[in-house]
């Protein structure tokens, strides 16, 4: 198996385990990622949400805080969640920053001659890691979501709106939803892209969303209106009046009174996630 | 006001607090605790449970990671979580095991010279902090419950039985049961109270609950059997057996296959110990 358990806890009738591997399309490096196996894949193959997780994190940080499990457990879906950045690059200025290298890949495939060996997240996400587990877990890959927080909910919409047809739908909490506009998107697609901003925007969720084809896709998202980075490094206006020009995606975008940028938020609204990705998967 | 407010997120339409103040019982020390206040307690007193947690913790393990809050919403519950022990004592040799001192305050009253005027955790978990609480916070103080994990379960289960009355239920996830007879309590008993077998006897749930008087006490607990510390430190059969020979207590122990040490299995069974606290609050 190209999979290594690391470890495993049962779950809600079902199991929590961590699994490494080797990445090909990160240079070779040693991943970890975490899922959630329901009972129900005991038995049949099941339908799977990834989860991309934002600045700073690891495969844990939703395992562990956003109590998504209990609800998963119920309606039968795995979940998966992958490490935020490639790990051990060992490439100069990796670790200086919270925003930039490890913990903060973008979900980007780098261009740049520093960071392009190893820092491909969007591949590894949308491509590698997704063919892994469709081979070696139960998991239905024709039935596949996609959410995430901060960064990774600027991942989520990313991924979906690059790859129509591959997910039913996307969420979001707190999505970076116009990084080129953004100080933490400008810094990493400066690093990870270069200069050229017509790079940056085929990662740009607000201005993918102006030209998607292919089948309808549901997008359903949430902002705290207490969130200490809302508006200034989200933008989430920006995306909504983007989407509002396209036909092909539907999007819920709900603003909430109060919440911040916490895994408290995602808690709270997590079960609403996943029933929207009941209605679609 | 006596609590100083160090964070606020908001969670489930209430909040997740987090306090320090100065506790007098553990000798002047700075002291944090964690409570989740559900939007209930905006109008009203709302019952509150007490959250013991176990070896290493402090109050945030329970606060991120058990899911209480959900249903702790849905049932109007505000629940506190005390941290596991002084912090800053500054003892000799306070910091160097995970099982005594730092963060293993054990929920006793020392009476060794060495740490009698800072590990009262007993005192503190059952005097000063629920009179704190019941001053400063929207709770009403005569529907109270506990509940805690692993050391945190011998907590719940001697304070509910060292004091009638006090707690309407308590509930206990792999609660150190008998902790005279295990490594654990052996080390932590000899070290804050002495060689004097007969002072242990008075933290030992498996002791108290032979000779328990008072209002009649419901007792839940749960008991992962794939637990690495089943059963030669926790010792559930010893406090089981002990329980049937007093008809003051109505003990439901339940053994769950697969189930580990970990907070998986609480954030599982959670709900289960809420709603039986439910029926009795």
């Amino acid at each position: 198996m190209a999979l290594n358990l690391v470890k495993q806890n049962k779950a809600f009738g079902g199991w929590v385990k961590q699994f490494s591997h080797t990445s090909k399309v990160l240079g070779d490096l040693e991943m970890k990622f975490s899922v959630f196996l329901p009972a129900q894949s005991e038995n049949s193959k099941v339908p799977v949400v990834y989860y991309l997780s934002g600045l700073t994190c690891t495969d844990e940080n939703f395992t562990t805080k956003a109590g998504a499990q209990r609800r998963a457990a119920e309606l039968g879906f795995a979940l998966v969640a992958p490490d935020t950045s490639p790990r051990g690059a060992n490439i100069e200025g990796e670790d200086e920053s919270y925003d930039f290298g490890s913990g903060a890949g973008f979900y980007v495939d780098a261009t740049t001659d520093k960071w392009k060996k190893n820092y491909n997240m969007y591949s590894y996400v949308t491509d590698e890691l997704p063919s892994l587990i469709a081979s070696e877990l139960p998991v239905d890959d024709s039935r596949k979501a996609v959410s995430g927080h901060s960064m990774g909910g600027h991942g989520s919409l990313i991924t979906a709106l690059k790859n129509p047809g591959m997910f039913k739908c996307a969420t979001a909490f707190a999505p970076i939803a116009n990084p080129m506009n953004c100080q933490w998107g400008q810094k990493a697609f400066t690093g990870y892209l270069g200069e050229d901003k017509s790079a940056w925007a085929k990662y740009d969720a607000s201005e993918l969303v102006k030209s998607y084809e292919g089948p309808q896709l549901p997008i359903f998202a949430d902002q705290g209106l207490a969130d200490n980075f809302y508006p200034d490094q989200l933008l989430s206006e920006n995306f909504i009046e983007a989407a509002k020009t396209n036909d092909k995606v539907d999007v819920e975008f709900r603003f909430q009174e109060g919440y911040d940028h916490s895994y408290y938020t995602m808690a709270t609204f997590i079960d609403d996630h996943l029933d929207f990705i009941a209605k679609h998967i």
